[in-house]
C-alpha cells in the first residue's frame, strides 16, 4: 500500500488511518505550501488551537530525501496556540527524509483523544501502528529520545514533544532527531508542540527500511542541477567549507549585528551589548578548540548538508553540553538576557532541548520576567533555576513556557516585543528597518526566517544599503514570497547565500523540476511564494487578524533604541502596502 | 472657576491638570456616550491598554445628581486590558453625584508617571490638587477606604484601585464607596482599574461641599417625569418596596435561572446546580433574618435609589461579613465554582472587594483554575486561600487576577467561557440563547448588563419566549442600543423593569429633557443608543476586531449543556446581522 506518493490522515479521537491519494492539486506542492494549503482547506480558521477541530500536518519538501545539497527541512503546519494565526515552522532533520522516502507527501494529525491518553505512532512502510507511550511521559527529552531509540531501533527517525508540549504550553516545539539522534533539532516557533500534545502524540516514530530513493521525473536536470547548487554552495564565502557558517555558525553575526547596533539587550532596551564577544560564534569555535572533546563546529543538521553550520558545544571538561548554539539562542539567553556566560546560556539551551520549546520565545519570556522583576538581567544562574519550573510544570513554568507575552501580561510589563503574540528574534526593527516590515507583515509573527533582510541591510548581499532607511517594502515583500518558495522546496534558507547568483538559483529550480517534473521558472517562485502568502493571509483574516495585527508593538514607536537612538518610524500606509 | 459644566483632564506624565469648556458635540451626553465618545476621539486603538496613550475617563450620567429615582451612575471609559477593545464599566454610587454636583462632566486622565510613584487626586470646588499616596499602597482596600476617609473625612466621595490595579491585573477593577462609606460598589469589568493603576492614580477623592444641586433646564418637566417614574418603579412587582429586587436582591435570580437549566455550573460544564437554593436569594434573606445583627437586604447603592437591590451579608455572629452579594457574584464563586455555602461566597466576595477585583471575571478565573487543577470543584476552603494569593502578588495570585481566559491558557484548558477576553457571566447561552446573542456581539465582550435579554426570554417581561428559540437578533439590537442610552443617562439599569409601560418610559425621557432642555422622544432612544454602540463598533473594528470576535467560545457549538442538552445554534450569519 506505500508505493506511490500518499497522504497519512490520522484521526486521534479513535486512533483511526486512512491513507489518501494525493489530489491533484496537492501534487507539485511541498512542505510550507502544502502544509499551508491542507491548514486552510480544511481548518476552521476560528478553532480552538488546543481542540479537536485543529490539525497539525507535517510535510517534506519537494527536493527532500534526493540528493539535492542542503534540502533536508520538514514544514509542520497548523493554527498556533500562540499567534491564533496560521504556522508553518520548519527543521532540519533525518525524520525529513525519512518520511519522504516513505513516499509520504504529509501526515495530518486530525480530532483529539477522549481521555488524557498519549500515543506513540509508527509509521514504516507496512502501515501505521500506535502504542502507548507511558513510558516517556514526564521525562526530559534527553531521557525519552534514548528510550524511544532503545526500542525503536538506532535507525529511526523520531518527532516528539516534551513536557512543554504534553502541558500545553504555547511555545512547545516538536523536536526532531539531529543525524546523531540528539533531541535537537525544532520546529519550534509558534507552539505546534502544544498542539501535538493536545493530539495525545507524543512521538511520531518513523522506519524507512526497506524504502528506496524519492523517484524523479528527470534525473539528467535534477543531477545537473544539484552539482551546479552544490558547488555554488562549495563556493560562497558564507556558505563554504571553512566559510562564515562552516566555521562559526549562525553565531558569527552576533558581532556584526551587535556593532550594526541592533542586537536587542535587556529584553529590547538597548541595541548593543558590552558582553557580546563573549557570547559570539568567535568565543563558540574558541571554546570548541580550547576545550576539545566532544565540542565541534561544522555540524550538519542532516545528512547531505553540505553547509554545516551547526555545532555541539563542549563542558569545561569537553564532554558535551549542549548541541546547538544558534545565533537566535546565544542571543536570547545571552544579550536579551543580559548573560555574557556562554555556559549558562549554552545551559538554557540544554533545558529548552530537554522540556520541547522553542529557545527564541524562551529567552524572550525570561527576559521579560526580569524585565517584571523575576530575576536581575545578567543573573545566568537564576535564570537557569527559573527555567527548571517548566519541567516541574509550575505555574511559573508554565508561565515562562506560554512565551513572553503572557508571562508579560501576569507582571505587568508593558515592554513586550513580539508581533502577533510572537516574540521577535535577534534583530531589532529600530536600528535595523526592513526586518521590522517583516515581523510586522509577516502571516507568522515577528519572525526573522519569513522574509530576511538582514543579508541585505547588513551584510550587504545586495550592494550598499541603510539599515535605518525605511524604504524596503518592496524587500521585505520579495524575501517573504521567495523565503515561503523556499519553504516548499525542503532546502534550507541559507542556500540564498549562494542563490543570489542567477545560474544557481537556476539550479535550484531544475532541482525542482528533475523532481516532479515541472518546469518552473525565475517567475513562478514570486507566484508559488505569493500564492503561499495570500494562503496564509487568507486564514488570518478569517480568524480575525487586520491591518492592526501587522504593527510592531507600541513602544517600539516612541522608545528610542539606543545607541543609535532611533524608533520604528516605518509608517503604517507602508506597512499596508507590503502585501498589497 | 467651577461654576459652568466642564472637563477636567489631567496629564499624569508631569501632573497638570486642564480645565476645559464641554465642546458642543458633547454637550449633550452623558455616561457611557461620553466615555466612549471621549475615548473614541481621542485614544489610538491600536495604543498598548497600560501604556502611556491610553486614557480613562469618569462621566456621570445625564440625570445623575438630580433628584431623579435610581440615576446615580458613573460611567468609566477607557481601551479595556481585558478585551483589548472599548471598554465602559459603570457603577452606582454617591462618587457619581458628587462629580456632577461638581459641574464636572468628565474627568480624562491621561500619560503615565515617569516613575512608579501613585496619587492621589483631589477635586473639589477650588479645583484639583495631588497628594502621594503611599500611605495606602499594598493595602487591602478595607483597610485604605477608611485611612483616606479619616484623611478627607467622612463626606467625601472616593474612587480607586486596589492592590490588583496597582499590580496592572487585567482583572482589576475601579471601586467607588456605597452610601456608608464601603470599598464595595464596582466599575468591575474590564479592567479599567488597571489602567488606573498604569496612571499612577490610586484614589480620586470628591469634595462636594459647597456646590448645589445639578441645574434644571426645565424644572416643571423634569419633576413631572421623575414623579411618574418614581411611582412606576414603586409599583412595578420587580422593582417596588417589598418586591423581588428590594426583598431578594439579584440573587432572587439564582432558582429561577436555575430552573431554566441555564445557571452556569462547574465552569459552564451544566446548566443546573444541585446547589442552587443554598447560595439564592432567598437563601441569603433568610440568614440576614435569622443571624440579625448587620444583615440587611433592601440596601440602596446610592442616595435617591428607590429600588435598594443592595444587602449586607452577615455572619453567623451578626456581624457584617460583606456587601453586596449579587445574583453574579453568588453564582461565579457559588455554582460556577460547584460551592455551595454562601458563607465561603461572602467571604471571596470581600476578598474580590479588599483586592479591587471584578466578581464575575474573578468567579470565572476561580473556575477556570479548578478545571485546571488548582482546586477540586465545590471545595470553598481552598478557593479562598488561593484567592488570598492575590493581594500577595504571587505569580498564581496574578494569574487569577488576570482573569479566566489568562489562567486557563497557563494551565490548558480548552474550556473558556469568554468572548472578547471576558468571562462570561450567570446565563449559559446555550440554554438562553438571546443572551448568547447579546455576548457574542456587544462591543463590551461578553457581558449580560449589555444588553439583557433574559427579562424577556426567561421573565417572561414581553409575553410568553422560549429561551431555545434562535431568532432573537432583533431583541439582542433593541436592547444593546436601548442599554447604551440608559447608561448614558446615569440611571440604573433596573428602571427598565418598569419602563416596559410607554409612560413610565416617556418620563424618563422627560426627566432627561427636563435637565438638558432637549426634546428626546422615544426615535431618540433608539438613535442615541445605535449611535453609542457604532462609535464602539468603530473603536474595535480600527483596534482589529472582526467579525471572528463576535463569536462565542467554540466549544460551546460542540459541547451540549445538561440538563436540556442543547449547544449554542445561532449562526454565524445571524450575528453578524445583529449591527447590521
Amino acid at each position: 500500500m506505500f508505493s506511490v506518493e500518499k497522504i497519512i490522515r490520522i484521526d486521534m479521537t479513535d486512533l483511526k488511518t486512512k491513507v489518501e491519494k494525493v489530489p491533484d492539486k496537492y501534487k507539485e506542492m511541498g512542505g510550507r505550501w502544502l502544509t499551508s494549503s491542507i491548514i486552510n482547506d480544511e481548518v476552521d480558521p476560528t478553532c480552538h488551537p488546543l481542540g479537536p477541530n485543529n490539525k497539525l500536518v507535517f510535510a517534506p519538501g519537494i527536493v527532500t530525501g534526493t540528493s539535492a545539497p542542503s534540502s533536508g527541512r520538514l514544514s509542520v503546519g497548523g493554527k498556533s496556540p500562540l499567534t491564533g494565526g496560521i504556522k508553518e515552522a520548519n527543521a532540519g532533520t533525518p525524520f525529513s527524509q525519512m518520511l519522504a522516502k516513505l513516499d509520504v507527501k504529509a501526515i495530518i494529525l486530525e480530532g483529539k483523544p477522549k481521555d488524557d491518553k498519549y500515543w506513540v505512532i509508527k509509521v514504516d512502510k507496512n502501515g501505521v501502528s500506535f502504542e502507548p507511550a507511558d513510558n516517556y511521559l514526564g521525562k526530559g527529552l534527553h531521557e525519552a529520545y534514548p528510550l524511544a531509540f532503545k526500542k525503536y531501533g538506532k535507525k529511526v527517525g523520531i518527532a516528539g514533544v516534551g513536557v512543554s508540549g504534553e502541558m500545553l504550553m504555547t511555545n512547545a516545539g516538536i523536536c526532531f532527531n539531529d543525524i546523531d539522534n540528539r533531541p535537537s533539532r525544532y520546529a519550534g516557533r509558534g507552539g505546534l508542540g502544544a498542539v501535538m500534545g493536545s493530539k495525545g502524540v507524543k512521538f511520531i516514530v518513523l522506519d524507512d527500511k526497506g524504502t528506496q530513493a524519492v523517484k524523479l521525473k528527470d534525473r539528467d536536470l535534477f543531477n545537473k542541477g544539484r552539482k551546479t547548487l552544490t558547488t555554488a554552495l562549495q563556493t560562497n564565502d558564507g556558505t563554504k567549507p571553512g566559510g562564515m557558517l562552516n566555521a562559526l555558525g549562525t553565531a558569527a553575526l552576533v558581532n556584526v549585528i551587535n556593532e550594526a547596533g541592533g542586537l536587542p539587550t535587556r529584553n529590547f532596551r538597548e541595541g548593543r551589548f558590552e558582553g557580546a564577544a563573549a557570547i559570539s560564534g568567535e568565543a563558540i569555535a574558541e571554546a570548541v578548540k580550547k576545550r576539545g572533546g566532544a565540542g565541534m563546529t561544522g555540524h550538519p543538521c542532516h545528512p547531505g548538508c553540505v553547509i554545516g553550520c551547526s555545532n555541539v558545544y563542549p563542558k569545561e571538561d569537553g564532554t558535551e553540553h549542549v548541541s546547538c548554539i544558534e545565533y537566535e539562542s546565544t542571543w536570547a539567553f545571552g544579550a536579551n538576557c543580559g548573560i555574557d556566560n556562554l555556559d549558562d546560556i549554552a545551559e538554557m539551551i540544554w533545558q529548552c532541548n530537554d522540556y520541547g520549546i522553542d529557545t527564541i520565545e524562551a529567552g524572550g519570556a525570561m527576559a521579560v520576567a526580569m524585565e517584571g522583576g523575576l530575576a536581575s538581567f545578567g543573573d545566568g544562574k537564576k535564570a537557569i533555576e527559573l527555567m527548571k519550573e517548566i519541567k516541574k510544570g509550575t505555574l511559573l513554568g508554565r508561565a515562562l513556557g506560554c512565551g513572553a507575552e503572557t508571562i508579560g501580561k501576569l507582571l505587568g510589563v508593558i515592554r513586550i516585543p513580539g508581533v502577533k503574540g510572537q516574540n521577535m528574534p535577534a534583530y531589532d526593527p529600530r536600528a535595523i528597518k526592513g526586518i521590522g516590515i517583516t515581523y510586522a507583515t509577516s502571516p507568522m509573527g515577528a519572525d526573522h526566517t519569513a522574509g530576511y533582510t538582514i543579508g541585505a541591510e547588513v551584510l550587504g548581499m545586495a550592494g550598499p544599503m541603510d539599515p535605518l532607511d525605511t524604504d524596503k517594502g518592496g524587500l521585505a515583500k520579495m524575501l517573504q514570497d521567495s523565503t515561503a518558495f523556499i519553504d516548499a522546496t525542503g532546502y534550507c534558507n541559507f542556500v540564498t547565500f549562494a542563490t543570489g547568483d542567477p545560474d544557481a538559483f537556476d539550479a535550484l529550480l531544475q532541482t525542482c523540476n528533475g523532481v516532479q517534473g515541472t518546469s518552473w521558472t525565475l517567475e513562478d517562485v514570486g507566484r508559488i511564494g505569493g500564492e503561499i502568502i495570500d494562503i496564509e493571509r487568507s486564514f488570518n483574516k478569517a480568524a480575525g487578524f487586520t491591518k492592526a495585527d501587522d504593527r510592531l508593538p507600541e513602544f517600539m514607536k516612541y522608545e528610542k533604541l539606543p545607541p543609535h537612538n532611533n524608533v520604528f518610524d516605518v509608517s503604517d500606509e507602508d506597512l499596508d502596502k507590503v502585501h498589497g
